[in-house]
């Protein structure tokens, strides 16, 4: 257990703490004391058919939702949805290896067995069917792994899923990605305060965790968020002001073992795990209403990639977002971008299904 | 001075060394002793007009363009011209950080100065005055950084460049290649084997040196390139091989000084210091008849970078290379590349000026 101010009420908010029990895991570990983090708005209605999930991104929580995509002014609006966002295993709020204590404290820190994307979904349809009741979800969504946690829904439940809009992710991770990711993991294991991940704080790993910072800098904007100076609308002065009080604050106040478990979670999502490999197999299963959402300049979920798998889904419909931020626009930096996302998610939860 | 036994002519053929002698620096400092490797194919006419000059990219030598691009089957035909390809200051092959010695002792390793692109072609055109008695160029070209030096020759040596070919890179660095370039840099002096750069075998600093393959793994292809497994081509049976037996031997083989060396040039390179940042006045300046030759899947000189810059420059045109391998197609792994270079070139060559 590291103390880290980050993952805390002060910095998130209201979210509930809530125990699944034990999680056996897809890669054969387990986790004894599974606690998500849930944070909800709005009311579940008497039927218990008003509700919408959304899982977080890499190195995202709840809060971001809250945020920029949740309110009465918003598609995701609390005054006709129960709005449940959980957080994924891994990501510091929910249980996590810097957060391993009590019941969790054999599977602290470096200790922390592999999680997949089926086992957050998995976890998650169990904290909604027995904490809240509810069966059948009018949409579920997320950005990114979020993307990778929809699909996975609407893959496994397709029966519980009536509408889905995977933002800026696969259902497949690419190989590029899987790279990718690898370089953003290189960063902190080369780190020596990150000691094989026995650190006893993340501010031993400072270094690493900006130079993670620069690597999404390059691949997480586009080339044109920088030509254009984009960062501007966010009050900074210079690249080196957006790079240092910006995008480094962001990661250097999270936790190392925190964002590999993320990591490694994200370089290996695959809906085709259900089929044996077949992914047209796997996203055939889909009865879920789906509109696939990439963002036109995301350097490493490219549109095509998207498109690709959008053709699989059957009834799916292909809805690009445009953002010179490229995968980052998914924070809302650009003025642009929520118009289109509560556009779109408008016209898909008024689709009757 | 280092060993290493990359830089030699076991590995890199036939080449000389010649000194252009004492080269200030546009930052400040000296190069004692400048040396410059020179390799040239073909025979200088009486008249002494029929040569081409050929700069080289971040990491390359002279080596590439002699294997790739240059024989009486490609356009830079050695039957017809006189060749010239000079190994850029820093590259290792010419005076470097890692080879300096005797006069040049005193700016070993830590201490070489900082090398403009501007410093690179100055010497560049001293030698070829002095040394080869050339006035004037059929053709300048050159790949990436190779591209910087060829914009940077048209701009400020007009009357001595007939045609001019960038491929794939720009006239003035971009903000997202900077930080694109930060990151590479990152990857080397984060590694506790780098000591300030005063390493005794390059050897001591391979971990850097593969985490800098990493990156350049999914800035330097394209999404497609590891989506189609394009690598097959080159006789991988899985990307980890690609990879082990690929990228990174390139990359541990050379020098993390000479990289760093022409890493900060890259960052800068600008055309727009002769004309106090006026980048239209400097593209200006142009006679050159000039094709601007971006690569359509190159994912940090996209082609609207490149086409932007060609906008400027008077009379020009733009040829985009199709080319799944991204960047990196400048190594002419995919089929389709040369063919559609030696079309491009030829066609340039045949235009009079």
């Amino acid at each position: 257990m590291i103390e880290n101010s980050y993952y805390t009420h002060e910095h998130h908010g209201e979210y509930e703490l809530v125990s699944i029990g034990e999680l056996q895991l897809e890669e054969g570990g387990v986790i004894p004391d599974c606690e998500l983090a849930v944070a909800t708005f709005g009311t579940l209605n008497a039927a218990r058919d008003n509700a919408i999930f959304v899982s977080t991104w890499y190195s995202g929580t709840h809060q971001i939702w809250r945020d920029a995509y949740i309110g009465p002014d918003h598609a995701l609006d609390p005054t006709k949805y129960f709005i449940v966002v959980v957080d994924q295993i891994g990501n510091g709020l929910s249980t996590s290896p810097h957060n391993a204590t009590g019941a969790n404290a054999g599977i602290a820190m470096s200790k922390f067995p592999h999680v997949r994307i089926g086992d957050d979904v998995v976890a998650q349809e169990r904290l909604l069917r027995e904490h809240f009741g509810i069966e059948t979800l009018q949409l579920v969504t997320g950005g990114s792994m979020g993307a990778q946690q929809t699909y996975e829904w609407a893959v496994r439940f397709p029966e519980k899923v009536k509408r889905a809009a995977p933002i800026a992710g696969t259902a497949q991770n690419t190989p590029h990605d899987f790279l990718f990711t690898k370089a953003l993991i290189d960063t902190i294991t080369c780190d020596p305060g990150f000691a094989g991940g026995e650190y006893s704080s993340h501010e031993q790993v400072v270094d690493g965790l900006k130079r993670h910072a620069g690597i999404w800098a390059v691949v997480g904007f586009s080339t044109e968020y920088f030509k254009t100076e984009a960062w501007r609308s966010l009050g900074f002065e210079t690249v080196e002001q957006f790079m240092e009080q910006f995008l480094e604050p962001y990661f250097t106040a999270m936790d190392p073992n925190d964002l590999l478990t993320m990591a490694w979670k994200w370089q290996r999502g695959d809906v085709a795990r259900h089929t044996g490999g077949d992914l047209a197999a796997a996203l055939g299963r889909i009865s879920a209403k789906t509109f696939v959402t990439p963002i036109d300049e995301d350097m490493f979920f490219p549109v095509r990639d998207c498109a690709a798998e959008q053709a699989l889904v059957p009834g799916s419909e292909l809805r690009v977002i445009n953002d010179v931020a490229g995968h980052l626009g998914l924070f809302g930096v650009s003025a642009g971008y929520m118009p289109q996302v509560d556009a779109l998610l408008s016209e898909l939860l008024a689709t009757p299904v």
